[in-house]
């Protein structure tokens, strides 16, 4: 993937350090999102995030303002892009043990637009992938640095003819897409698994929850199983990027609804612009 | 931690890629080992993890022996040092999936001799931590770069008067140490927890089980628990840079013996210089 720009604390990199932990232990956190116009959709949501994420994780952030404001520069010389935010411990410290004087490190890509057949936005065909996130409540719901299991799901995933497909976790529980969280639709409720043994705590998905609260949607978190999505009425991936996608069939099962689905689209395509 | 040196492929360097896998999903694997007078110890059993972590996670190493070539003119120019190596699935790709055209890349770093306090070698006190690591067989045993659960373990450590504690995973069994694995010996028996669920399999571990086996003692994994840690005979962890740390007492309890675990230190002592 080209990279147009990488800004570090507010000014242009080429480079960085070998002593980055990011590098060394995946110490940070990050988040992925949609700009248009120099706009980026439900910036406030990410922000709040990547600040969550950094206090789960103890890291200290006395720059998050300076940073918000870089930002908005960042948005201005970038206008149209995908662009991704990384804050990091720092550098250094004695192995795992930080260095209680390290600066934390805050990084900005421009990513070109990434684009994705509008067909996707009508339904989707999936399944679900062997591979298994593990159980981990320290970091569960965390959309820090250490992604492996999102790696090698993900070539899991290329080897099938879908463009996103659903994950369990070790017990059997469905937590989420490889690269989105995932809602079903039964008896009118909107329901989505649980994010805090396993899974990410997606921007779209908070959205969508509190979206689903202003259209009087009974929507709540709960334990899904696969038979689950095979009985549901309706099923949609979502992420930040790419908004919503419904699902037709999951194994060869159809699905026999999309109609709270389809309103959702349009409320998002609605109040986010970009998607 | 100051660095007295970093290579890429073969070539010193002061900066890297903002493109490196290894920062956006700690995508990659590492190792550390104690070198002295340009000797590391138990350096193929160091390469053996370093190649196995990588065919777990599908990382192409065609470089492999030239690595190993560069490794050693490294071992030249520090000869006391301890020794970094970091093996990553190299720049870019769309998102998690990987570009297959990626080349890995190799990173070396020396930094200064870690001392720890002679008195460690002759026991040191120790308990459990209350952090617990995260059950999952798709990465457990590998030294892999996604780490963020020693690095909030680590500063749990920093928090007690311990040099080192035991860790649990969520299902309750004691699986290691933060930065070593751990054994106990039970009528004459040596026993370590297995890492097929959580853990890392440390090179010194795996050294001492083959020891174990050359010197007539019974050595297997097996599950775990607290109480048979508080019941043991004796207990210690070990490994690359410290050898091992006999442990006098777990949470106050004291244990009777270490007269198998010196043996072992003395072993160690013989067969690999620098411990």
């Amino acid at each position: 993937m080209t990279l147009n720009a990488c800004w570090h604390n507010g000014q242009p990199i080429q480079q960085l350090s070998p002593l980055e932990r990011g590098l060394a232990y995946g110490d940070g956190v990050f988040t992925t999102m949609a700009v248009r116009q120099g706009r980026a959709a439900l910036l406030a949501y990410h922000w709040q995030r990547l600040e969550h994420g950094c206090q789960r994780l103890a890291i200290n952030t006395p720059n998050f303002s300076q940073w918000q404001d870089d930002f908005r520069r960042f948005l201005i010389c970038y206008p149209e892009m995908t662009a991704k935010i990384i804050i990091t411990r720092g550098e250094g410290g004695r192995g795992y043990l930080p260095d209680l004087l390290a600066q934390p490190n805050c990084y900005f890509y421009a990513f070109p637009v990434v684009s994705y057949p509008e067909s996707y936005q009508q339904v989707i065909s999936t399944d679900f992938l062997h591979g298994r996130l593990g159980v981990n409540p320290l970091l569960a719901g965390i959309k820090h640095l250490n992604r492996l299991e999102q790696v090698l799901l993900r070539q899991e995933l290329a080897q099938t003819s879908y463009p996103e497909a659903l994950v369990c976790d070790v017990t059997g529980k469905v937590i989420e897409g490889v690269f989105s969280n995932v809602f079903i639709v039964k008896n009118h409720q909107l329901l989505t698994p649980y994010v805090n043994e396993a899974g990410v705590a997606g921007v779209m998905r908070r959205y969508i929850l509190q979206l689903a609260a202003e259209l009087g949607i009974i929507a709540h978190e709960k334990n899904l199983m696969p038979a689950d999505f095979l009985a549901a009425d309706e099923v949609f991936f979502c992420n930040s990027l790419y908004g919503i996608w419904p699902v037709a069939q999951i194994a060869g099962t159809m699905l026999p609804s999309h109609s709270l689905t389809q309103k959702l689209q349009s409320q998002l395509e609605q109040r986010l612009s970009y998607v």
